[in-house]
């Protein structure tokens, strides 16, 4: 590799001849003198040409220079006498000036036009949040005694059932996309105890909202031998603590840039049944909803500001969502069986984690589904597994997008989505 | 969760009361006296029980009872004065004997039942050493400075051409499952600079052979700012140093399971050209293969062996394949245009991994396209990336799988993969 010199190492090279590379963030044509603001993986170094046209922003250009101290320049260090050569292009202009401090384009343009536009410092941090998350969701789980695991995502039926399933043709065979590892992690509970996954999963989501995808990064864990799901949340709470301990380590700048904070996670992260939540609703605001089966988006804010409020957590895990709700799979309490032995994590007036214990005994998988009117045979593999010794478990799943657009405020979870994938969009 | 002490842990509680939990490995009902061998995942432990019928194997019990030291049982104690409660079960006798130190099941059966099978040490072993690799190569190609990414699986077009993809209804469109993330690392290197994904990807293959999978687990980077190849050649040395690195600190045991051993990574692992290694071959086996586009596994197994016996080492870099055996975005020779810039890592008789340099002008792609007489329409999207300034750039794939069997002697790579997936085989 040519020998090169990072643009935030600059200034420690005052007085030497280096070599630096990267994008043509801005060029400036004055009268006597040309500037050159380049622009790589470390930040941004000014380069000073005699007069003359230089090449077009994005460009992708080597220098080499003598580093002068200058006051003016970014770092405080600029490259004089330099000499330049183009590695690509000239480049074509991309579809809004990247070089201004702020985003001027819509949404539909920046995802149109991704591998350029994500080139802007403000659309690119995003994406290095995300890179942190997963990685603490790895180390924390790894910590816990996990293993991870790979596993398929074309499968020969629909574990969480419903429509939103992708239909493929598998050398001449119906397959589907998977969506969710959830029968794959709890059959390896009974070869790992403790497993994690971080992979993708499909959901052809009819709906086009700001939080739904079609493709998203499932961060996923499942543990054995617990006794209901109050051994499951603190192994949640590690999870979400040791992903914002890795975006304070690895992504710092880039919540700087986004003018984003990271939650104080607390040591126990507060709890309510969700039947609580719901009379604390109904008493604040005046209108019954005892009777509501899930959440509203507007009761998640309202719980999440009372959790600020009461707490001082912006993390709060409501439980016991009624059974109905919930998958088949799911454990119900035992004291109250209409409720379940779930949670959800509101995280900043949203919802980004689901999980919960699981049914462990062959017979009452069979009694969840006759319950359901659904038809056991295309479960059968799925129900084979605990007809072979599995213990009492339980995990849950995250969503990495939305997760990272919470913590970095983005309204939109495709603005922290790489390529995102939607009702309209394939490409790119 | 229920106070558990693991069985690794049971020796170091001599003379106390303890619970343990685990599936009943082995159970055996003596005249005076039942023994339980009880299996975790840390291992197994030894339960004394009064004479009379005990739960039958992969039962999931919980044990409660006094550690007294025996040097005849495993670890050197054992639990006596037991109580037993059962957790689940039951359980159904699973296809083979779990208990066994061999496996006696053919393949076929293996997969079969895999969430039961892979409980077995034998079987379980080879993907703790895979869940390593993966967070070795994740820790390398950290160190080097590349922002994790995670792309889409769905695609619109197949970038590796062929006909071995799967196809979709995206949405009422048509759609595929992706063959690679070839061309997103590639955008990304003008976002990141440098980037590595962990993730699946998918290959309608109709070879029926143990090295082939419809889905495996793809180890992915791409580095920006490269002279050629041998710029990307020490990140891949790096990356497999790493994953060895990681299987030694955490699946070490698993290794002596295998009875496996970790390659002697070399600082610089050995290179050789396609072509002297053609001739090399021409001349030792008396077989003219100078005009063969590729190695066939043959000539891989004798390259292999002579970096063995040359160079000491396991591992052996081919370089400069002829450049029409390798996909359109392959970088030429600069001073032999027939051949590329690219390599394959050769370990242990079979390649591992692909790798080489990209072309990164746009003028050069459409006329790559051109020589093979490729219409540029549907790659568009990929062509419009090198319209806004690409450095040079190369990368690397290795096949996890492919990587796990290798280093455990797995005869198929069906062995070391969690649910594999082909052309017959569509479940678990």
């Amino acid at each position: 590799m040519v020998p090169r010199v990072l643009s935030a190492e600059v200034p420690a090279h005052v007085g030497e001849r280096i070599t630096i590379a990267g994008w043509v963030h801005r060029r400036r044509e004055l009268k006597s003198v040309t500037f050159l603001v380049v622009r790589d993986r470390a930040g941004l170094a000014q380069v000073v040409l005699p007069a003359g046209p230089a090449p077009a922003e994005e460009t992708v250009v080597r220098v080499q220079g003598l580093v002068v101290a200058n006051d003016q320049a970014p770092g405080g260090a600029e490259l004089t006498e330099a000499e330049l050569t183009q590695l690509s292009g000239p480049a074509c202009p991309p579809p809004f000036d990247l070089y201004r401090p702020t985003v001027n384009a819509t949404l539909p343009t920046i995802l149109d036009h991704a591998p350029t536009t994500l080139r802007h410092p403000l659309l690119r941090a995003g994406f290095e949040v995300a890179a942190a998350s997963a990685a603490g969701f790895r180390t924390a789980m790894t910590a816990a005694g996990c293993t991870e695991i790979f596993t398929p995502k074309i499968v020969e039926s629909a574990t969480e059932g419903g429509a939103n399933v992708f239909r493929l043709d598998y050398f001449g065979r119906h397959a589907y996309l998977a969506q969710s590892p959830q029968f794959y992690k709890q059959a390896m509970v009974g070869v790992f105890e403790r497993v994690f996954e971080v992979g993708p999963v499909f959901r052809a989501e009819p709906h086009d909202t700001g939080r739904h995808l079609a493709q998203y990064a499932s961060l996923d864990a499942e543990l054995g031998f617990i006794t209901d799901h109050f051994d499951v949340m603190p192994y949640c709470r590690d999870a979400v603590a040791g992903m914002a301990d890795m975006v304070r380590e690895r992504a710092e700048e880039a919540m700087r840039t986004l003018a984003a904070t990271l939650p104080k996670v607390p040591a126990e992260i507060p709890h309510l049944h969700f039947t609580d939540a719901m009379a604390m609703i109904s008493a604040a605001t005046g209108e019954d909803v005892t009777g509501e089966a899930d959440l509203a988006p507007a009761h998640e804010r309202w719980l999440s500001d009372w959790a600020v409020r009461e707490h001082g957590s912006e993390l709060l895990f409501v439980t016991g969502y009624p059974l109905d709700s919930k998958p088949f799979y799911t454990h119900p309490d035992p004291n109250r069986p209409r409720y379940s032995n779930g949670f959800d994590l509101l995280f900043r007036g949203t919802e980004i984690v689901t999980g919960g214990q699981r049914l462990h005994r062959h017979e009452d998988y069979l009694a969840a589904l006759a319950a359901r009117g659904l038809d056991p045979a295309p479960f059968a593999g799925y129900l084979q597994v605990f007809r072979h010794g599995m213990p009492p478990h339980g995990g849950f799943a995250m969503g990495l997008e939305r997760w990272t657009a919470q913590l970095t405020g983005a309204a939109n979870v495709r603005q922290v989505t790489l390529f995102p994938r939607d009702l309209h969009r394939l490409s790119p």
